[in-house]
């Protein structure tokens, strides 16, 4: 038996860019809604953790494609949590095609936050009360890569407005995906790739700040940091097209 | 018997805003999905009529919403299309609670242009061979008002990048409407409001463009209208808050 549940998906209209190719952003936002969804199914999604006042909240994201598939192709994403200590939630997702072909892997590192303090909380009583929900089925991809900060060659900037705040009153992350992807050459977003990209969300950035996009170009990969206004960093991210 | 068809939603966390209420643009995009998504199951979808090099695009737009409702609750939109001629088509959308009573109502218009040329095409046709979908359900609003041009007193800049652009090659109505709504006061979009939108669509904008968002407020009502770096208006609305 398989890890996890499974959720139905068919590429729609307003989830493919130009190419008629589903954006990363779009596919992105797919999963975290359905990291939403399984954990709100299984008792432990954002409406219940906040009654205590906490919420979910994304550290570290990998995400392999071998390609992203054109509108209308539908897929399935099989996703399931492991067991992976006290701060932690690590979810993982397997895309695969009608005809049942992986072409998609992702691995995701979750914090709880207190909403008032916004530090992590501990883990243990809710990962004690979903035992059933937890698999030992390994990543299926490469853990989220170290990012070291990045000299970046390009800025450009971008003032946090009212539609890039989510329900943490944060930036929601497919907000910075596309922050990073707009700044990319409209021809590497034209040619079909493979892709991998991994973030790390280092410091929460909200409403009014003005954000600045850091970039460097090194071979095949695309390196970016996002800084606050006061200079902290914001995340890193690098996407690999290959 | 009432007209068309009806789909089921629920409020989901990608939805709503800081305050937890569902976004305006969230909402249009639900609308316009449908749209796609109705005329695709009645054979007349963007899909078929790309088979002629054809797509729909939107022309003119009325909401008014009594409220936007919050996270997770369920809603109904039921939607028709109405017999109005060679050139546009209008398509009504009525949004209900879950207990039947309606709080949203939406009369839009379409053409449907040649992607070669850009230039709208003759309904006829498609309208002959789906006669059974279209009903004589009158609006269940105003129609979308005339718009005259709007002396900006306050203007704000948007380069158009890559995930602004959608399946037509041109930049997607809902991000118009975040443009706009990324400009109002916070305040504003803060308290629970009932609203009307008025969105007239004049041109199209593309990849690259530098827009300027102006906007003017006049009483209850907010007035943009967004013009590419020739100084040609794209679109022009208003929104009006009550």
């Amino acid at each position: 038996m398989q890890s996890g549940n499974i959720y139905d998906f068919k590429v729609e209209p307003q989830d493919v860019d130009f190419a008629l190719r589903a954006r990363l952003a779009a596919m992105c936002g797919n999963i975290l809604n359905i990291a939403g969804q399984d954990a709100h199914r299984n008792g432990f999604g954002t409406d219940a953790v906040m009654k205590q006042n906490n919420s979910w909240v994304l550290s570290r994201l990998a995400i392999e494609f071998d390609y992203l598939p054109k509108q209308y192709d539908a897929y399935k994403i099989r996703t399931w949590i492991v067991d992976s200590g006290r701060i932690i939630s690590v979810r993982n997702f397997v895309l695969s095609d009608a005809a049942g072909g992986v072409f998609g892997r992702v691995t995701s590192q979750w914090c709880m936050i207190n909403l008032e303090t916004r530090r992590p909380c501990d883990l243990t009583p809710v990962l004690d009360a979903c035992r059933q929900y937890v698999f030992d089925e390994e990543a299926p991809c490469e853990a989220p890569r170290k990012l070291a900060a990045v000299e970046a060659e390009a800025t450009t900037e971008h003032r946090v407005v009212y539609s890039d705040i989510d329900f943490n009153r944060h930036v929601n992350t497919l907000r910075y995906i596309e922050m990073m992807v707009d700044t990319l050459p409209i021809e590497v977003l034209a040619e079909p790739h493979a892709i991998r990209l991994d973030i790390h969300f280092v410091k929460e950035s909200r409403y009014g700040q003005t954000l600045t996009i850091g970039s460097r170009h090194e071979a095949d990969c695309w390196l970016f940091e996002i800084k606050d206004n006061d200079g902290a960093v914001i995340c890193r991210a690098t996407f690999e097209f290959r």
